[in-house]
């Protein structure tokens, strides 16, 4: 089951310290908001709003869904690392996660990949599902085919993993503190920086 | 003077919604902070939240502000094009700017960027300004020398110019609703585009 908090003791006190963020700022509909940064072929940056859709089941990978036919997708492909900003309004913290990505498409040989991509698939909101019937995004409004309707996840749904390799955690209290956690093969190292 | 809604018409309707955004979310606390996302040394992004400081004064450009010391100033050093990714949260809109990047430092020779530079420092909070003055960002916590604390701007502080020039606005409205600006010498060209 993908779960916000799941049951698995996280490896990572900065993963923990996420995991209290979120049940924190469960108040706010925005919470599960983060902003992923990509690069393009020419190596220019991007950047763009995405949905938490939780944690994979008993590990660190943070899940998210794209459309295959997005720009970020392509990106992806180039290089596979990204850059997570998240801010959470009400208790005023950010966590910069950087994150390798591996994506799960209709076409992908990983079974308990595709078990989840599925899984995911079928508790998204009908409004959530209708997106990857639509045109494709980003092209002129209007131009293009829309995929076929039906209860499977369609060719258009990608299952995005993000495996945090490093996490820098500023919190904007009075006095702000700032941590640095990095992972070298699984152990992590923290250590306190300067705001 | 620095002005979140400044007087001159803005020449591009995208940047014109996105004072009435400004206007509009005023409320949240959090309606002035976005994410810039940059390209590191590696070829790998990186992206962190900044607090807008407005509109330079009659154009287009956005301003923000920054710690030489940080990395973001070597990475701008590298490629200047960044992409602010900017989610308005009671209105429910996301503002996506591809944006150039100049850096105005003690040691810069624009006399009109040094003045708009020292306006925004004496704009600043105490809060905001004690930062500058304080051990280097990202240093394991305590170590290397704090700047001089004085009136004036210090060293450490730079003001960073934002001038967009792709402007990517997507609506979370019951209808999604999405259209791109783009500009080639200063004329703005958009189009709705499919969200």
């Amino acid at each position: 089951m993908v779960t916000e908090q799941d049951d698995a003791e996280p490896q990572c006190d900065a993963l923990a310290r996420l995991k209290v963020a979120l049940k924190k700022n469960r108040r706010d509909a925005h919470h599960r908001y983060f902003q992923l940064a990509t690069v393009a072929a020419d190596g220019s940056p991007r950047n763009r709003t995405l949905v938490f859709r939780g944690f994979a089941p008993g590990d660190e990978r943070l899940l998210a869904i794209t459309d295959t036919r997005s720009e970020k997708l392509a990106e992806l492909s180039i290089g596979n690392t990204a850059e997570i900003a998240w801010y959470f309004t009400h208790t005023r913290e950010q966590f910069r996660l950087r994150v390798l990505v591996d994506c799960v498409t209709q076409s992908s040989q990983a079974p308990a990949g595709l078990q989840l991509r599925n899984e995911v698939w079928r508790g998204l909101s009908d409004a959530a599902r209708e997106q990857f019937f639509w045109l494709p995004p980003g092209q002129p409004l209007g131009t293009g085919t829309p995929p076929d309707a039906g209860d499977a996840a369609p060719d258009t749904f990608a299952l995005l993993f993000l495996t945090p390799i490093r996490i820098d955690h500023l919190v904007l209290a009075k006095v702000q503190t700032r941590r640095l956690a990095q992972t070298t093969e699984g152990d992590w190292h923290e250590q306190s920086i300067n705001p």
